[in-house]
């Protein structure tokens, strides 16, 4: 029978998230149920539970950066017992038949992924609830497994700041002899940063203050370049590789455009709307150089990003809040005051 | 000494080509002179003699697309002999000692290619002069060997118009087993068809009119799709591994992106200014897309261009015209009355 779970939830686009009774799915034979530890707080919940992209449904128990430890598994599954440490990302379910299920590439299924929160179970048609929860029923195939070595409050924005930026680290072949530049120093940007460093690239930051220039050199860049000086900037033309932009809200991407090297490519995972002002091609076309985007990471690349972070020692820097700061915490992200990533100690459940 | 030598000039960005005398230079050791056979009219040729591209130099004589007979060559010459056929395209020299150069990709020399015309030679200084004219003097390295299997006149427009479109289909791996689109059916966009079929691809035409569906499927076309009909950009949804754009007006990009496949790359080569409207990131993000430029191509890769085109019987669909002519045919041009390129029959030049 349904387990009946307690949570926070936004019951409309104006109204703050408070808490809230709910019921998750009766086990299937293939679930895992995981009692939750903690979850990271992603931009997207916000936009998400203001209902920004205009796809919300209410009421909606946000949170996709899950780390807690499995408390019953169905008689098919394989891998988890009650008792293991267990993490969930994004995604909960794909149609597992199209090519890229098949590959491994789950985030590009071609029938449309099934979100964590504010989508629909493929199977039973109910609402997805996220992990702004005490526990979650998740199918086996979309459970990870995290590694001892990792820090759990600090592991838990892995499960998307860290796979969205290292999966196209990964898929543009970011490694020694590359150079890579992060755009934008949040959740994302810090991660990226830590990927692109321990990945053996030379790694830097543009920003438009040099007053993160310590921070950023803390988390793995070897230069700062601040990207209102004109001359920094020239100084930087044809030079990266690779630019992982993670800024979520429009901005100007020509500028760095103009840093990259020949077939140099840049890569936006913040941003999810128009490219405005408009991207000018002559030096898309005179270096053969490309715009691209990328999507968290599939599954398999997923569980390798966690087992990568435990044999480099990475993690997230967080600050850990209670559930009942989570209005409060949204207005900090809107400014941008958070290093890096809050997550939220669901233990605070409990109080109320 | 240098060579006094008849062409056709723009004086200024607002009068009609006509007749110019100009010197080209004294031929240097390393030097191949060419008397020039047949010269294609490239779209940019308009741009630039009428100073679209705000940095024109006059007088101006266009033409980079040049079919000839070497007259004469300097001491150190070893691959051309008075008496060969030659050719020579967008480029006539570049820095030779920077990595694209060493790569064989001068086009993208860090110090800048030598155009054909309207730049200036990198060694003496002088404003350079293209085919629009008796004669050229280029250094042997920038010299293309003409098959002796190829038709003079239809191989002229394979020194711009081919090679821009080749050269991409090359980069981004066209071959069986893939779907490509090409946009526009113009000088490039025909070569363009030509080319992804001989390489094995299945091949779609974007059009505006179903007007040119024969034209199309006789080019190498498998199929036409409408990009006016909704109906039929749906079902062209997800399918194209690459775009090849060759379009050379704004225009929107986002309905073509929406064809592309996982992975699929959306090349522009025509357009030389802003993507407006704006790029939509969510069709990059959503199935890691991208959308990218190239420019000409190499001189080694252009010779290999030419052999596949004597391999594959492939050469331009084109109009001989007179010089005289040439205004004329650049007001057809601008109202896309050609099929598919003009191509100057420089025997006119004695008329007068």
């Amino acid at each position: 029978m349904p387990l009946t779970v307690k949570g926070y939830a936004a019951q409309s686009a104006t109204t703050a998230l408070g808490p809230h009774l709910f019921e998750r799915r009766d086990p299937r034979p293939d679930d895992v149920v995981i009692d939750i530890l903690y979850c990271g707080v992603c931009h997207s919940d916000l936009h998400q539970a203001r209902n920004e992209w205009h796809n919300s449904i209410y009421p909606m128990v946000p949170g996709h950066e899950i780390v807690g430890r499995v408390s019953a598994v169905g008689p098919l599954v394989k891998t988890f017992k009650p008792g293991d440490l267990a993490a969930v990302g994004c995604m909960v379910d794909s149609c597992q038949h199209c090519d890229p299920c098949h590959e491994g590439l789950e985030q590009y299924c071609e029938e449309g992924l099934t979100p964590t929160y504010n989508g629909h179970d493929r199977h039973d048609g109910l609402p997805t609830f996220g992990g702004y929860s005490e526990k979650i029923v998740v199918s086996e195939k979309f459970v990870l497994r995290v590694p001892a070595a990792l820090d759990l409050k600090s592991a838990a924005p892995l499960l998307c700041a860290g796979i969205t930026t290292y999966s196209p680290l990964r898929h543009w072949n970011v490694g020694p002899d590359r150079q890579v530049a992060i755009v934008g120093l949040g959740g994302l940007g810090h991660m990226g940063l830590k990927f692109a460093k321990a990945m053996g690239a030379e790694v830097s930051l543009f920003t438009r203050t040099l007053s993160k220039e310590a921070e950023a050199r803390r988390l793995g860049a070897d230069h700062v370049i601040l990207s209102t000086d004109p001359e920094q900037m020239a100084a930087a033309r044809n030079r990266f590789d690779m630019i992982l932009d993670t800024v979520p809200h429009p901005h100007d991407i020509n500028p760095y455009i103009s840093t990259l090297a020949r077939e140099g490519v840049h890569v936006v995972v913040g941003l999810l709307g128009q490219t405005e002002p408009a991207v000018n091609t002559v030096p898309l076309i005179m270096g053969r150089r490309s715009v691209a985007g990328s999507v968290i990471g599939g599954i398999a690349e997923t569980q390798e990003m966690l087992d990568f972070c435990a044999e480099k020692g990475i993690t997230c820097d967080v600050e850990l809040i209670d559930i009942q700061s989570i209005n409060g915490a949204y207005e900090r992200m809107l400014a941008s005051d958070v290093h890096y990533r809050f997550v939220i100690d669901m233990a605070s459940l409990a109080k109320g």
